[in-house]
């Protein structure tokens, strides 16, 4: 039943470059708005952007013992997902496992659950995107599994998809279609910058977007003002 | 049933203004505790402190269209105030019509759901209250209407009302009283003042306010210590 | 029923300094991982680290009469530590008690409730541990009591136990064992100071920590890979 | 501030009675998906279906003096809203209350709050929908008003305004328009007996609704099977 | 740190039964408002109203193997609380711990996480009242105590105390007070058969306890009615 | 995007039959404690218990069609798993979409959004398990698809999985090993009613399951009882 998964095929460096420059809202957007965690994920600490390949672990209620046997099959680049099998705010994660993290070139936590020593991980700039922040130990008792697919904060995770997270939250990209998707961000980025320009010089989005036809033909009236007495 | 008023009776800025400088502990306060909005509206970054007057958008869930409709309609100065039908906690709102806001000259966004590019948005400076951050991309589909009452996180908000928010929350002044409370929230303030002087000076407030007869009346007993064993 | 309890044991002053510079997490771990407060009982802004002795104060729900009540029992370096008698998120607490609490040398406040001024708060860096932000005003009407023992976000505190707060939470040290889980915390640093610089260097926790073979035991199982088609 | 209007305007009884008979899902669709309040909104026990007028109560939080007073400007047929000023779960209502209220014909109670003797209640047969339930006493020592427009659960809700109340939620119907809802209610349920038929006969929505040419516009493909493997 | 107290003391059968059927808002009241759990520890089924000497159980998240220890202190007439240490809403207890306890004598249970069997639990009519209800599993690893003071949805129990639940929620009640609380509850529902009897004739709660006076020096101000246009 | 997979593979008859006279809870731990969905499903009446083939449905937030397009799909026996691609409490859900798929065969509808007419669904004995009842209507505007891989409630569904569903919750059982999971529920079954008749008869799980010896090996100490004074 606990199983440990010692290699995972990954994306492409470069495509997972690419989405972390894009972010969560503008990835989440070019793979049709699938695919983002729950926003009750929160970071640690604002303005942190990362993306990586996701190394999966699935852990008992208030038990990180799984974290410490996932660290050992992390990769330079890699990002931890951490889901436990029933609700636990508890603070699975702390300083000390991040440095050993660190050490390996993992770029950051995403765990459902709690984590700890928050001003220590804001000051080694490690993010973590978390359900909670709280002390409460955790015990070391029961075995779960690394690198199985699992359900993160509603989303479905396998070992290898990139995850993307920022202060937007978190969105998961299946590894099969990170370049598509980092190419349909690229594609959707050029079209805003567009965009942009033309609302910064004062143009409407009604206009830019075409929508007065569908408006009216849906119904909208505009009336001039509503008489007070 | 879906419509937009273009045109909406606004406050006096010099009470905007006023409004703005006190606050919204002050202006709850000086309106008699009303007004206030539910705590779980929060600012998406610290330190922003902002007035303007409602332009009020009904929105049905995980549909923004009608906030593009909103934009051609407000003024400067204006804060736009935003609540879905039903809850949702999609993000509604981003940087592109952010930009489109700043280029009308609005203040900020008050959003009883979602709102998305948080890093972009604090860059800009653009304030936004909301009731959760998230990426989750919205359709426009359905209609809604632009400039008529509605409730917002348990508040009652009318066209033109003053909307005041800073890092306590946000509150609604009623525009027909904008006056009258900005003056009774400057008298507050006055009053403040020299009770904080007082107060750093040593004194307390058992005896500044006159509390100790009252509390003697009501029956607080004062004993010097409990013996523990 | 209601009463004040002027006089109150307190730690030694030298442990609450000790308690203070480890921390919640590490305090929480040293007494047994016990003491610690909900998760929902988060700072008004990052960054603070406080411990003090907890003058208590239980409160009607939105009536904040007996903090003001509490302020004069206070000495330099306590914590004040407020209860409601039934939920509340109302703001029993703002910046003018803030100054009077400063000028008695109080260190912060602890409350299962709301808390208002939080602009003002942080730019005082008055800290507050709170369940709410919330500007809504509070009455003066029902008594209370202070230095009665009371629950707070699930823990039981007892006036003069040693409160230590940080962004991680807020954590309840007995003051009879303060000086015992202070030596408790100081053990458990020095541990981890070297268990760190294994970790930094690369060192595996499942090694440092010998995981390996209760892992085994229990019936861990590696695999090289997952065939994908 | 604190005001008792003791006479207000109701709809037709035999517009009330219709909306109770329509029951609540309806009648929130025949008013344009308006007016339903939050689905925390829950009855005590299953089964009761009531419509009345609505006497509004503004009280403070948990302080239950202004029912009391409310009590007295009921009439036959009314149904008690009662909303707090600030969040409160305390047990603002029981037995004894429900007697006082069912000895002069109302119907029911809304309450924004906690309620208590469900079991009495029960065994009364007075429907209370409630957020809570909770014995927690309550104070009276803070004025409310009786007869003025609230926000409860989300929803606007003038004196006279009739309330619909079963074990979907509860909706607010303004007054000026029970009559006209409560005929478009009338047609819808018209309308429903006849798809009802068709439907238990074992035709299909897609068919009786016409949605296919929709569908198949806005690009729904159907696949027979997904090979797995 | 883990221990179990085999013999504890208990309040006098006569006192828990009066106070069992005075039910918990009786019971609540009649200790000054004291003592009520949180208001999301709900009955299993409706109908239920229990009151025993409590048993406690200080549990890990998701572990139940203390309960199972627990079961052999249990006396006939008590009632097991139990509480994890850091939130879990895993299912703890069902109904084979439920015929173990049952075959002691044991009343029922209070569970600060969740339960299972629920169905069966109903039939068997072995009521608890829990904050969730919950399939999920535990495991039995960790140890806990029993009998010791622990905190249940915010408040604080001592072996031996008096747990009085029914449909309004869960009340405790100090051993050593139990004679006093359960003739002040006796009182108290003297009082109230008194003016209810005077209710239900018609007669209003603002005359029957003398509210008018106090009512109109707050300064309530009455109204006919409100001119609508 | 959209899709609609109109044949699925479907579990054994004979399994499904067996899960559901096993239960959630006994399903769930036969197999390892996997397959549940979070606690906040809940049932719109107390008693029913189903099990039958997944249909899923991936819904737009407050929007319905999509149900409406699967009701063809369905066959006699299997059950209706919908879940929104963000949050919804909509009541997507009512008695004529039951009654369309009763006239299918369907047992139910499992739903992580909101459900209406449940007075109606009650009286038509059609079991539903959501997370919200709420009579708010949704609109026909958005695609959404059919049969696919879906996670609802915090579990991945694929269509043809078994849906098990009663008081206790809802648990999802992978159509590969339902055959071996309700072998290893009925060996479950078979040797919890030997242990349920040892514990009817007094006997204490403690010696039952063997506990004493591990518990004691952990450190757990009994003491006859605590002095108080």
């Amino acid at each position: 039943m606990s199983v440990v998964v010692k290699t995972i095929e990954r994306a492409q460096t470069h495509d997972i470059v690419t989405l972390e420059s894009q972010g969560v809202a503008t990835v989440h957007e070019a793979q049709g708005r699938t695919g983002l965690m729950a926003s009750y994920m929160r970071p640690i600490y604002p303005g942190a952007r990362v993306a990586g390949s996701a190394v999966t672990v699935s852990v008992a209620p208030a038990d990180n013992w799984m974290i410490h046997v996932a660290v050992e099959v992390c990769a330079a680049g890699d990002m931890l997902v951490v889901a436990p099998t029933s609700p636990s705010d508890a603070g699975y994660f702390g300083e000390l496992l991040a440095s050993s993290l660190r050490a390996r070139g993992v770029q950051g936590l995403i765990i459902e659950a709690g984590c700890r020593d928050v001003a220590d991980l804001t000051k080694m700039e490690f993010p973590v995107w978390s359900r909670a922040i709280s002390a409460q130990g955790t015990v070391k008792e029961t075995l779960g599994s690394v690198n199985v697919p699992l359900v993160c904060a509603g989303q479905l995770v396998y070992p290898g998809d990139v995850i993307v997270a920022d202060d937007d939250g978190v969105v998961v990209v299946p590894r099969e279609t990170a370049a598509q998707v980092s190419e349909a961000g690229a594609a959707r980025e050029a079209k805003e910058a567009e965009t942009r320009k033309r609302l910064v010089a004062g143009e409407l989005g009604l206009d830019i977007y075409g929508m007065r036809e569908k408006l009216e033909a849906k119904g909208l009236r505009y009336i001039e003002s509503v008489d007070e007495d």
